[in-house]
This record gives C-alpha cells, structure tokens and sequence, in this order.
C-alpha cells in the first residue's frame, strides 16, 4: 500500500528518533496570513522597527507560527491515529524564526503505556524544531492516545516519562539579544508592565471571536495538518469538523492581547489541555491568570507564567472545573506558559 | 483594570494628538491576500514589471491597504465605543508603500459635539499614516459618533471643523516619478482613457460577489481592526456580524476595474458615506459616476474624480436615494475619491 | 460601452494572437495562500533547502500555481461567455517559477467550429504563459465552448486543431539543474520511488475535504480569475456558486500526496476533463492510476504518466464511467499528467 495509514501504538519504540517529512520555508506570507487567521497584535511580531528597537534583526513570526509549522509536520509520524491530545510540558523557544527560515522537525519516543481495555495506548514524545542552519528553534514533549492496529499486539512494559510540572524560570531562554530598555509602550498597545501584574491576578480578555469552518480549515492546512477529522465532514458521525487544538490556541493567545499585550513572547509552555472540543459557530473567549514572575537578566526583560483559559461564549467568568475537578463543559482550553514582558 | 475599554466622548479634547499602537511592516503576504479577499486587478498593483514601466521602483500596494492598515490602528482609540462612522474627508495618499515598508498612524482630536440626547457625541480626528522613515503616506480626516461614559459628564463648547468638499484637484498628490507616457493599455486590461471619460457618465460595474463571513472577518482582522461587531455574533440582538466598511469599499473598487480598469490609483478620498450596513449572505455589486476632470502636471498622468456606488443585489441601477434625500435601503456605499488615469 | 462584456464566438478568428491583461508578480504570499487553500506539501515546493539539494536554486511555485495564474489571466478574453470548458491538451511546462517572478500570458485562436444548434461554438486556443524575461514558463491547449452573440452571425468554415493524445515521454522539460540523484525520501514523506510504481497500479488517496464557499471563493479570485458564476450566487437559478474547475485540480493533486508524495512536479497535462461540477459542501476524495512510465535523462529522475480522478464523496472506489461511457455523477475531473519522481 502506498498510503500512509499512520503510526499504531505498537509501532513506536522508546527510544527512537523519528524524522518528521517535508521541511518549511517560511515567508511574509504565512505571517500575513496568520493576522488574517487571528486578532494577533504583538508589536514584536508585527513591526520589523519595533524589534530592531528591541535589540533583534527583523520581526520574528509570531511564536505560535513555529509552534504549528514544528506540530504540523510530527502529525503524519505521531497523530494520525490519536484518539486525544492528552498533554503538553517542557516546551522551550529556543531561537526565534525569521521569515526565510526553513523548519523540520524530529520526535523522540521517550515513554510509552498501554491502556488497560487493550485498544489503545499513550505514546509520549520530545519533538524538536530545527532551523536550516540545524539550530533548534523550539523543543516540547507532548502525548496522545494512539489506537493499537490489532488488540491482540502484545503490550510491552511501561515507560512513563517525568516531565517537570513547569519549566523553571532559570531554564527559560530569552532570544539572543533582545533588551526591552527602551520599549515604547505606546507602540505596544497598553502601559501596563511587568510590575504592575501580581500573582493571582485574572484578566477576562473581553474580546471574543466566533468561528468558521472556512477559517479553521486555512490555519490547519497552513500548517501542512493533516488530521482527516479537521477537513473532512463524513469523518465523524455528528458530520462536525474537530477544530484543530492549535487554533484555538492561537485564537485565544491573540485575544489574550487586550490586557497582556506587553506579553510580547512565549518562551516556555508548562503545560496544556485541550477540555473540551470546538466547533465552527462557536464564539471563544479567553481568560488569563497570573501563576508567578520571574526575572530573566536581559535588560529589562521580566517573564510571567500565566494560565491562559479558552472558552465558548456563555460560561461563566473564570470558573474552569465543576465540584469532581472536571473541566466545564465550555471551557475549550487551559493552558500554562511563560512570556517575556518588558520590567 | 488591565483590558482597553475604548475612549468614550468625554475622554477627548481638542487638538490632541493619539499615537495610535502596533506598527506593522507589510510584505508580498498583504499583497496576495488582497487578491484573494478582492477582485483587485490595477495593473499598477499586480506587477512589478508594469510599475517600473510606469516610473516607480516597484508595484506599490493597493492605495486601499495603506488605508485599512492606517485605519485600522485608529479603531481602538477612535471607533471602539463608536455608534456610527459618519464620514471622511480631505483624505490624501502622500506616497506609495512598499514590500518591507512599515506603518504606523496617528490622529489628532479636529472637532467635539455632543448631541441633545446628551448620550452621545461626534468626534472629528486627522487620522495620518507614516512610514518607518517618518514621512506621511495618507492622511484623512474622518468623524464618528461616541457614546458617552456617562450621560451627566459635562459638555464641552462644541467645535465643529470646516472640511473641504472635496480635495481640489491642483492639491493632488501624484507619487514622484509616476509617468503614463507609455501606458501598456492591453496589459492594464481596457482601452479607455481619460479623455474617453466625460463628467456625468455612469458606468454599471456588471459584477457581483457575494459575501461570505470568513472572508470579511479575514480582511477586516489583517488590518488588524478590532472593532467587536465584525467578529463576535453576539455583539448584536439578531446575531449577525456587521461587516467592517472598509471591506465594502475594497469589494466596490475592485469591481470597478470592469469599466475603470485604468483607473490605476487612488489619490484622494473627498467623502464617504456608509449609507447601509453589509451583512454575509449580501451579494455586492457597484456602480460609478465621473464627477470631474483635471490633469495633474505628471507625464501623461490625468485625474478623473469619481462617485463609487455599492449595492446589495436587487437595487436598481444608478438609484441613490429616496425623494426625502434618504439612501435607498439597498445602497451601501457611496464613496467620492480622485484616481489617476492615462491621459 | 466601458466594461468588458467578453468574446463571443463570432469574435474569434483562426491565427489571432490575444495579450491578456494584468501581469502579476508572485511572492510567498501566493505560496502561503497556495498552503492554506490546498493540504499541498511535495517537498520540493515548501522547502528552499529541499529545492536547492535537488539542484534548483530555490523552491520553484506549485506548478500548479504557474498553471492558474496563466489560466486567470485568460478568462476575461477567453472564457467569459462560456458554457464549458470541455478539454485541456499538450499542456507542457517549460520552466519554473520563483517568488519575484512577473507572469503575464497570451493565447493563440487555433481553432473554431460552430455548433449545429447556430447559438454557440467550440473556440481552441493554445496559451502560453511568460515571465519578466519574456521565457515561455507554460503552454497548453484547451477549448471552450462559447455563446455566440448573434445567433445569425455567419458560421465560418469550421476548423478544428489535431492536438496529441498525450505529451509524448521525449517532450517533457525536466526543470534546468534537476537532480535527484541525493534525494532525500524522509523529508519527502514516502519511501516509493519510480520503480515502486506499476502501470495499471491504482491508488486510493484515502482522505478527503469539504469545501466551503469561501475557500474556492478566495482560491479563484487570487487566480485573478473573473468569471461571475464563481462568485454570484445570483447566476445560477440554483443560488449556487459553480466552484472552479481548477480548484478541484488542485485539491486532488494535494490530496494525491497520500501515495504520491514522490510525485514532486507536474511537467505536462496531457488531458483533462471537468466531468461534474462541485460545489461548496462537497467532500471531494481522490484517486490515481499510473497510465505510463518513462526515464528522462535527467540524473536520478524518471517520469510517471498518471490519471487523477477527483471524486465526491460517496462515489465506489475507482469507479469512472457508466455503462454508456458517460461519467458517474459523483465523479468531478478526470486528469491525465506527467509528474516527475525520483529514480
């Protein structure tokens, strides 16, 4: 057969390194594109001005745009076959990307457990983002549910990594010499800075967004997503199309601007949770809450570790989990990152 | 409270200058999403080659993505809190914008009124758009109708702004180097040229799109425009999503590229009116009216000053208003602008 | 009159040489696009690394990209009026095309016969598309059958052009510099090569898209293609919006990638039929047959001749024509390309 069928849980060994297909050159044109996806305003990646001011060479892509170039291309060699997106940790920046830039990306099978009903098994995987020069550009441990092929495959014996609850704020890298010393507030949309954020601070976003299938479909396959329940409307028996986990990422990030938007750049991501599935139709929102601060040494770069919560417009303001810990029904994301805002 | 609620009536004073925030650097990217939103063809925009032909160093952008780009970094400081839009003036391109150039806006408070009902007012701001070396690429003066915070906030003396009718043609500006003399009439698509045109003709632009929501949500979020009632269908009781002006404008000049297909630039906006609001589902169609004549002192370079009509699909040709004064219910747009054409 | 109203049938004559209008200056915008609009991702036209390992200087456009945006600009002079685009033949490409390339195209009447019922006629012409340098980047045959204006017009004497069943093997143009001698299969997604394919082999792409109207809508005017009943739903008594016979070449052709994906440039289109129309909401899948086999000299590349029959879904696998040698109603387009593969 000469179609891929994806990988089962049975075909992954711990240990192995797999080469993720078809490298990205990447241009202003993915850039526009993603302003056209989502209300995406950070001045760092929107003005080449305003990041030579800020110490870089030009505009970087937004830090969404290589998380979904380095995603996307892992799709066809780690999700085809998932029946879930469990979980994300120890995601790290490393270089921005720049438009001219070519991505590829590697996954590393780092642990590996079957489920108990024998169907299925969780696969756990480090995937890397690589520059043209080799330079990693981003890294991020991530796992699914994938289906085994036959039941009767034996199961082999557990792994199951540790992975750290959140990137310790030491370990964050700030881009290569980045240096908010003279950041112009005015340019950047709000005044308000690093200092002016407590912990336990929440900030509803106020925005909201209701989305179309037309929109989804364009993000997804941008990022060369191959995922069949995203395009294809006879794949589920509902005949809805999954929105895509990222998209919502992406949408809530953005609007996350009106209130964060000094939160110029993601550095790290924590952890993440897609709670509940999004559909075209429905109106997002978002929520964010201050988890903790740190300082980074860069000229007047300062970090924050926000919660960052997508929901569907109608839920109630800030509430995430019923009385059993459960995500609420309308909350569609919950995610954990660090980014750098100027002191 | 960390959000942007948006300046209400009693929040300007005139005579102040509001820097407006993200400056934004275009590439080819803004360009191919243009034709792809619009039925754009201006042979002048398309085509390096063409441009360089014409006396310029490059096709410039569309006038129309310099206006969007501009005008979309004064929505939240000018039209967030913004009732209606209720017109322009002395609108002007001062210079073309390029791949890599970088822009930003800023407008100055012109004029205050409040209305009797005491819950409202109009503000009248000079928006300007520049470019990263400083110099002004447009400007226009636009005015908008405010809610007021609160209804008991005292109101100030009003001043009103007198306003051209319409910019006179010897105030024109034509971009440096711009030279018709050559004019490749079978690449710019039609034979008709400024002479061809007489004051009082109409022309039917014969085609239609029409419009769906992912489209004008893409284009009015690439300007980067956040007004909420493009985006969110709960904005309003009926759950439609008001459709940005700016994009009924974009469809209405592209459309008449059959007819005025020499038309190549626009060079000033005398005045506009958003006569009704466009909704998805609406099939757009446009017609012109040839309201003046002037040559400009450029090589082979003449300006025709033109009335740009959209309709919804089932107005009657040519009609504008009803024996009250009032715009049809099928009237869109009614715009008046000056274009360049080949003498 | 000022606005085009098309060619009929009586304004063609045998020999006529037709300059379309609007050349266009291709960025990476239009490859974003190409990525957004298509799940495409043959490697040599994402990656400029990939492209240059395979002796090119940069990623060359999808030649898919090259064959819309010649084909758009012949519309207005060719296909306005028509009622059907009935064939493609002897289409070659002849060389790449680069982001910063101009393309402009021109096409040559070769052909004209009038139909029996006096109210329409079959037009052949021959178009060639041209960059800035003025070198031939693509040519091809195809024919329309258009409207006379005139039903009493007189018929010429008809004339009707042998075009050749297919692009012979020895006819192709390999890209100047193609080498696949180093290619590398795992960033291109599949192991299969040339001599992993059999004539008679047929492959079912296994995934599927539904369409939406803004998705073609967007795809065909970047193409700078006018034609009404794409974009006005007022054309048909239907209310539908007739989706490009192009769009649908170019879903199936990304679709093929599942089991192509080695199939790395379309060289010659050797036949091709829009068998059906589709329309939004349509999930179109797609299946292909190797027809022929051929080396090409160039180091490390051979050639494959394949059908590429695109479906709506709910159509039997593989299944084409009825019992009467007319298409099944659920088949879209019946395609018959040269690709080239490596050795």
């Amino acid at each position: 057969m000469k179609t891929n069928p994806g990988r089962f849980f049975e075909d992954y060994s711990v240990g192995e390194v797999i080469d993720h297909a078809i490298p990205r050159t990447l241009s202003g044109g993915e850039r526009a594109l993603y302003h056209a996806l989502y209300p995406a305003r950070h001045a760092l990646h929107s003005s080449d001005e305003f990041a030579r001011a800020s110490g870089l060479l030009a505009a970087p892509f937004d830090d969404l745009i290589t998380f979904h170039t380095v995603f996307g291309k892992s799709v066809p060699d780690i999700s085809l076959n998932a029946v879930a997106n469990l979980g994300y940790a120890e995601g790290r920046w490393l270089r921005p990307v720049l438009p001219g830039d070519t991505i590829r990306s590697e996954s590393t099978v780092i642990g590996l457990r079957e489920n108990s009903n024998g169907k299925s098994g969780v696969v756990w995987v480090r995937t890397r983002g690589m520059n043209q020069h080799g330079d990693p550009v981003l890294e991020f441990v991530r796992w699914v549910m994938v289906r085994k092929h036959r039941a009767e495959s034996p199961a082999a014996a557990p792994i199951v990594p540790e992975v750290k609850e959140f990137v310790p704020a030491d370990e964050l890298i700030v881009p290569a010499g980045l240096d908010f010393s003279n950041y112009d507030f005015t340019f950047a949309g709000e005044p308000h800075r690093w200092g002016d954020y407590r912990v336990g601070e929440r900030i509803d976003h106020v925005d909201g967004v209701t989305v179309e299938e037309a929109e989804h479909m364009l993000a997804t396959r941008l990022w060369q997503n191959t995922a069949k329940v995203h395009f294809d409307r006879t794949q589920r028996e509902d005949g809805k199309r999954l929105i895509y986990g990222g998209h919502v990422i992406s949408l809530a990030r953005a609007l996350s601007f009106n209130g964060l938007a000094n939160a110029q750049s993601i550095v790290a991501l924590n952890a993440g949770a897609h709670a509940n599935p999004c559909f075209a139709g429905d109106t997002v929102r978002a929520w964010s809450e201050v988890l903790d601060k740190a300082e980074t040494g860069a000229p007047g770069v300062g970090a924050l570790r926000l919660r960052l919560v997508a929901t569907r417009h109608g839920a109630e303001p800030f509430a995430l989990r019923d009385a059993l810990g459960k995500y609420l029904p309308d909350v569609l994301l919950d995610l954990d990152y660090w980014a750098l805002m100027p002191l």
